[in-house]
C-alpha cells in the first residue's frame, strides 16, 4: 500500500453497512472542508463478525439495538436531507461491489460508483449482489463497465479485497464506517469530523464527541 | 412519573458506564445552551445486559471493542479538558450510588453528587460500591449525608431504582447514556446535541450525526 500523505484520510466502508451510507455520501465534501483527501477502503465485515461469533449483523441478532439503529439512521438522513428507504433485505451481500471498488481504487469513477451502490441499496432497495445492478451503478461513470466487472471477478481483485479486510483486522477495525488517520482509528459516521481534525492529538472542539 | 415539560430532557445514566462520565459532566451546560432542563434518571444496565445474554460489560466480552472504547473515551475527555484515569476495576458496581440518586431525584444536590461519583470512579479510581466512598461524594453537598445513605438502603429507594430500570427497558433503552425527549430515544454521549435539538422532528444540522 502507498504511504498516506499527511493530509489524507482512509475511509473504510462496507456496502451492507447502514451507517456507511450517510458517511459515504458526505465524506468527500467534509474532507474538502478540512483540507484532506479521501482514500476509499472497501472491506468486508462478515469475517470480522464471524470472528466475534456473529453469523449475522448484530442489528439482527440484537433486535432492540436494530430497531434503534433504523430510527437513528432515519434521523441522521433527515438532518442531511438524504433519502432513505429501509432495504427489504438486510444486510445485503456487497462482495461483488466491493471487488469492483478494489478494481477502481485509483479511478476517477470510484467515489461516484460507491455512492451509486449505496443509493441502489438504501434508496432504491435493489439487490446489490446482482451483476446487473452493479453494472447499472457503473453505467455513465466508466467507459467500459463490463470490462470492470470482469476484472472484479479475477484473482487480483479478490486478493485485494482479502488484503484490505486483513489490514482492517490488523488495524483494530470492528465496524463500519471507520476512519484511519496516521494509524489513529475512529469508528462511526459520528466520528468523521473528529477524525478529519486529528493531527496526532485531539484538536478543536467543534463537535464534542 | 411526572409529565415532562415541553423543554425538559431525560438524561439516563449508569455510574459504571464509561460514556456516561463525559455526558454527566457536560449535560447541564449543554442543556442550558439549548434552553432545556435536565431530568436525571439513574438506572442499571446489568439486568438489560443479562437479558441479551451478557454476564459482563460488552466492552469486556469483546476486547477489540473494549480497547477502542478506552481510546475513544480518552480522546473525548481530552477534547472536553476532562481528566480521565482508567479505573483499575471495570465495570464498578454503581448500585448504592444509583439508589442515593433515586433518594435525591428532586434535591438540589443531585447533579453535583452524580458528578462526584463519576469523578470518584473515572478520575480518582475509587470503589464507588463502598458506602464510605458514596458518603464522601455527598459530603459538603447535603446537610446530613448519613441520613441520605440510610434512606438509600430502604425499600422506597430500591423500588424506585427498579422502576427506573423497568421504565428504561420499556422505552427501548439498551445502553448508557441515553436521552429521552418526547418519547424519542437517543443513545450515546455523541447524540446529546441532537437530542437537545429535538422538537418532534429533526431540526438543524449543527452536528451531522
Amino acid at each position: 500500500m502507498a504511504a498516506m500523505s499527511a493530509d489524507s484520510i482512509e475511509f473504510w466502508f462496507e456496502f451492507a453497512s447502514t451507517y456507511s451510507y450517510p458517511a459515504a455520501m458526505r465524506v468527500e465534501s467534509v474532507a474538502q472542508q478540512y483540507g484532506r483527501t479521501v482514500r476509499w477502503k472497501p472491506f468486508l465485515l462478515g469475517p470480522i463478525f464471524q470472528a466475534q461469533g456473529w453469523g449475522d449483523s448484530p442489528f439482527n441478532i440484537y433486535p432492540i439495538q436494530g430497531r434503534y439503529m433504523w430510527r437513528d439512521l432515519e434521523r441522521i438522513c433527515a438532518e442531511l436531507d438524504l433519502p432513505l428507504i429501509r432495504p427489504s433485505t438486510f444486510p445485503r451481500n456487497g462482495l461483488l461491489a466491493a471487488r469492483v471498488a478494489c478494481v477502481g481504487h485509483d479511478a476517477v469513477w470510484l467515489p461516484a460508483f460507491v455512492r451509486q451502490v449505496f443509493t441502489a441499496n438504501f434508496v432504491h432497495d435493489r439487490d446489490i449482489s446482482q451483476p446487473d445492478v452493479v453494472l447499472d451503478c457503473l453505467n455513465a461513470l466508466a467507459p467500459d463497465p463490463q470490462r470492470i466487472l470482469d476484472a472484479a471477478n479475477r484473482a487480483d481483485a479478490k486478493a485485494q479485497l482479502r488484503a484490505n479486510t486483513e489490514q482492517a483486522i490488523h488495524s483494530g477495525l470492528f465496524g463500519a464506517p471507520s476512519f484511519l488517520v496516521e494509524q489513529e482509528l475512529f469508528w462511526g459516521n459520528d466520528r468523521m469530523e473528529q477524525a478529519m481534525r486529528w493531527r496526532g492529538r485531539p484538536t478543536g472542539t467543534d463537535s464534542a464527541g
